[in-house]
């Protein structure tokens, strides 16, 4: 079931299911299940529920409403750097011995069809498609044989990267943390609506031109080695979100350079977690 | 004014002000001002209470309270790397053309002599003596000429650093934000009654010994240059901290090591910000 969260038309910020191109609203504004997406996922129902009784609630056309990232206000983003294989070649950043992770402020964060807002400060504005795993319960010092249990559920992301700002200095911060730069939907899939992840293919796609194409088997730190190397150092808790990092292809290592310009559509599809598009915008 | 943060011998959570050795409850406790330090700060009270005000309030013996961090809860923490010439030195890393800016979750801070949490994991546990800021309201895209404007007050704090786990991939991350290790305080003074902070001395001493000691003034990227700096990129609010850098004089360039053990009392002094004293204790 495809779980997402949006702004009704009436400008309320709600959450519910997509369902043949409606958005059932289960929220504050439709059924009233729970404030928001994370409170389901806290409280444990979030992939319980049945497609009946997201038939009963009010409906929107998809038209009408605007979607949100499904999670509007994770307490932490740990994005993984340099974890596929392929990036790891372009980068040169070969033979990782630990994950590499940065953050994101939850305030960098937009949903499908949102604007990617590229500040007027950069000339190297690039994508990252990335498949993100949203944490289902409190998460510390988990063993990678029990990490599968604390994962809620997945979305698509794309972790756009302000390259001149990110490698400006050591750390990444500033080129990961500008608002409007953290594309993150259409939709939170329960993990037990996807099966095995390691089948899912993504593909990022700029005004339709393929620029990354891999399977999430391809993972360098698979997703229990990256659940048991976080929160070795840090407490996790329901509704956080792993961005578990991007393939080769990136704009930053193409001959010639393939940064973004505003209005190019960028597209991030993965199996399973349907279609992620922004178009670019530049942020005067 | 040395305003705080503290639990109540009822294991309430409350600020005040600490005079006399005596700490005024100013909090929902107490004089009820309001819920938290961070809520004065961002309705503008900060350091315009008068001395007779925080007289009237019902006081504790400050060994009866715990101190906390004097912002619980900041929605941001931005630590500035390698900010001193010091310290650019003893890692090589001179002439830094940005800022360096990593984070730090709010869940790692702990108060004034709550023990320096040092992981098992690790071999490398290290301090980091600097001055911290506080945020008085929002600031994006501020121009360091208007900078002042938007700093509340200043602490001690002390960047405990778990090296290992910092440098075992480019991104500090982990090595920054294992729980108990983000100390700051014991106290946050208004910028008004500080003067000019170029005035400042920070020393940080282990088990009395001096391992630290500089000039606030020695600062290489100045404070209105990174609240102008980081405001470019992220929007600051009421509470947000930014810890400005350390000094030469970590114990991962001393010859030989000078990383810390369980026991170790480890002070950061700062002219008019009074001295943060935590103890490591290994957190098995």
């Amino acid at each position: 079931m495809n779980y997402v969260s949006f702004t009704t038309p009436d400008g309320a910020a709600s959450w519910g299911v997509s369902l043949e191109g409606r958005i059932h609203d289960l929220g504050p504004s439709g059924a009233g299940l729970a404030p928001t997406l994370k409170d389901i996922v806290a409280d444990g129902r979030f992939g319980t529920l049945s497609e009946e009784q997201v038939r009963e609630a009010p409906a929107f056309d998809e038209a009408d409403v605007a979607l949100l990232p499904p999670i509007i206000d994770p307490a932490k983003i740990l994005c993984i750097g340099v974890n596929y294989v392929s990036h790891q070649e372009e980068t040169g950043k070969t033979n990782q011995k630990a994950p590499t992770v940065f953050t994101r402020f939850a305030d960098t964060q937009m949903g499908h069809l949102a604007p990617a807002l590229m500040p007027a400060s950069t000339t190297q504005y690039d994508y990252e498609g990335e498949m993100a795993l949203v944490v289902s319960k409190d998460a510390y010092r988990v063993k990678a044989e029990d990490a599968w249990d604390y994962v809620a559920g997945y979305g698509a992301y794309n972790d756009f990267s302000v390259r001149d700002w990110q490698l400006a200095a050591t750390q990444w911060t500033p080129g990961k943390n500008f608002p409007g730069t953290g594309a993150f939907g259409p939709y939170l899939v329960p993990a037990a609506d996807l099966g095995d992840v390691d089948q899912l293919k993504l593909e990022t796609r700029v005004n339709g031109e393929v620029r990354q194409s891999a399977s999430v088997a391809d993972l360098y730190f698979s997703i229990p080695q990256i659940i048991e190397y976080v929160t070795a150092w840090t407490k996790l808790s329901a509704g956080d979100v792993i961005v578990t990092g991007t393939p080769g292809g990136v704009g930053l290592f193409m001959e010639p350079k393939g940064f973004l310009s505003a209005g190019d559509v960028v597209e991030v599809e993965i199996t399973g977690l349907g279609t992620l598009s922004n178009t670019v915008a530049l942020d005067a």
